[in-house]
């Protein structure tokens, strides 16, 4: 039995668990050592107080579990088998007990399926659990987040000197995802966003047929998946000369992206970091155009605990590894993000990004 | 309120049910044509029985919900707000009736956060009817997926001219996702799939750094979003002259996708077609090494209503576009499977794929 199921099951000993489903297959990689997509097949990884851990899995994914699960035994179902009832199985015949589940992730359908073969368990949660445990990070995640970073990095480096006005942003996001598995990347964490101009002032736009044109701002958003880990940064180039309203708000979000990473340490509740940034954008009039969080943490999820939101006292740990993303956004003009993946250490916090910040001028 | 809308007003006033609760990004997007990607933040769209929509987006989507949604209105939320409150609000003071809720999708978690802010509800399902509606396709969005077909043959034609031996799956995995950009693609539907000689026999295999070998099977399965709407098809090739066994087995496939499409016709149980298929790849002795169903809708989602198994007693309904996909899988040797995407017709059934499926010989 591995660290992680170690911990876990200490966990559930001493809340008096008789045994955790888990059907995350993020949490199921993170405690197993299986990594797979079941789709919206059954993927259940049940551990026990007692101290075993069952893998069942899609009959497709057996030969895969075989080689990579830690666990004391795994079994598998078909698409015409009652994928609920072996699960019962595995549960063992003795079910009054208290079962934790992830009242995050499971649905309600899910749950009524699970009562009607665990009719006398009662069902309790254990997502805060899982999510507080994978939100500090080991060494090993800590170096594969780094080489994330540094795979995204370099595909940045490499994307700049293509940008030319009259390229359009899809383009330069095929071009980008197409380099990310070049330099040995799994694929983008998440859709590639590449914003030219007025679409920068989307904090949830996609590229499209716009064509980058000079004196207009250019957002890359992205990040990569490597080795089961993402990276996600985001930085705002200026193409040709902007002016000088642009230039003020580039200034604003650079200043208040190094308020927040200065912000974190250990032990500081989480939303200390998004106000130390916020108030400097509100002191420059911008408040209102800084519509989201400050950030989020990253791991084996893009976005996972914890936020850093201005109303979260949840305090930060050493381990945790968080995006730091102030943006201001100006409809019809531009936005600017900038956005860096910060460790937080024993003292302070460590960026992992080490992309240049200062305003860049590209495409000319 | 559009015709869709229309639809499941009715339903809900047929079933007493005072409001219906949506969150599903893609049921929104069907139902009201705003199309978002909301992450973990809260989207719903409202529908009362008495044909009232309303839209609660998060405050980063507000833009983007205002110039697309057909709805009555809509309200936003800030990540520091109380989402479920203002959903709460949104559904009136009235909120004793029966409301219906995606018991598929909504969590556990969800589901008591909703029970606290409707404590006198009664929450019902509403996943069946929504999955319904949509696996009957309007000519629109079987033009739709016709195009996401077309496109993902485009790329598949220009890729094999690529195929070498020496060259890794990886590598053509990322010049395909370039090219589903350049042909006009959002993207793909789904990880693309390459893998060469034995790893074709894993089902659910990711590409690599295995290189394309003489002798080998090579199966891509692949598609791609286009217009919201997405492809899904396998072809398998021979990388030069294989054996006598994996032409063998190449045969039984191709018969049994035939078959497997020969039983499609509206008003039959799924099932049938499922072991039509099935029957015959049995009858050539490998009957064991076809692991999984036959195939399952596809529209706005890669996986979606209907299953075609072979215990799914369901009809099947003119409109429907489903996979057609049989597989063999000899571990350690290779695999073989064929996927077609294909439309129930009024009296039988359509093949949008067109890619030749005969057994062709690439890379030398």
């Amino acid at each position: 039995m591995n660290d992680r199921l170690q911990q876990l099951t200490s966990q559930l000993a001493d809340q008096s668990i008789q045994a955790a489903i888990i059907t995350n297959p993020k949490h199921v990689y993170y405690l197993s050592g299986f990594r797979s997509d079941p789709h919206e097949r059954l993927l259940a990884l049940i551990v026990t107080s007692d101290g075993t851990s069952k893998l069942l899995v899609p009959q497709l994914d057996r030969a895969g579990a075989e080689a990579s699960a830690s666990v004391d035994r795994i079994e598998s179902h078909r698409d015409t088998d009652d994928a609920y009832a072996i699960l019962a199985g595995m549960l063992g015949t003795s079910v009054t007990g208290t079962f934790a589940i992830e009242k995050e992730r499971v649905t309600v359908s899910q749950f009524e399926r699970l009562k009607s073969v665990l009719p006398q368990a009662s069902l309790s949660g254990i997502d805060d659990a899982l999510l507080a445990m994978r939100a500090v990070k080991s060494a090993d995640e800590v170096a594969r987040i780094k080489h994330a970073v540094q795979l995204i990095e370099q595909v940045l480096r490499e994307t700049l000197p293509l940008v030319k006005p009259g390229v359009t942003e899809l383009e330069i996001a095929a071009d980008i995802d197409f380099r990310m598995r070049k330099v040995g990347a799994e694929g983008p964490s998440f859709d590639t966003t590449v914003l030219a101009g007025a679409n920068s002032a989307l904090p949830h736009g996609s590229p499209g047929n716009r064509r980058i044109a000079e004196g207009e701002l250019l957002l890359f958003d992205m990040g990569v998946y490597a080795d089961g880990y993402v990276s996600d940064i985001t930085r705002t180039f200026a193409v040709g000369e902007i002016s000088d309203e642009l230039k003020r708000i580039y200034a604003a979000v650079l200043k208040a992206n190094e308020l927040g990473i200065q912000a974190l340490k250990p032990g500081i509740p989480m939303l200390e970091a998004d106000l130390a940034a916020r108030r400097h954008i509100e002191s420059c009039g911008y408040g209102e155009l800084f519509t989201h969080r400050l950030g989020h943490g990253i791991g084996l999820d893009i976005h996972e605990y914890p936020s850093l939101h201005g109303a979260n006292t949840d305090l930060l740990r050493p381990g945790m590894v968080v995006t730091v993303e102030p943006g201001i956004y100006v409809p019809n003009l531009g936005g600017v993000r900038i956005e860096d993946d910060v460790l937080i250490t024993n003292d302070g916090a460590e960026s992992l990004t080490t992309f240049p910040k200062e305003l860049t001028i590209i495409g000319v």
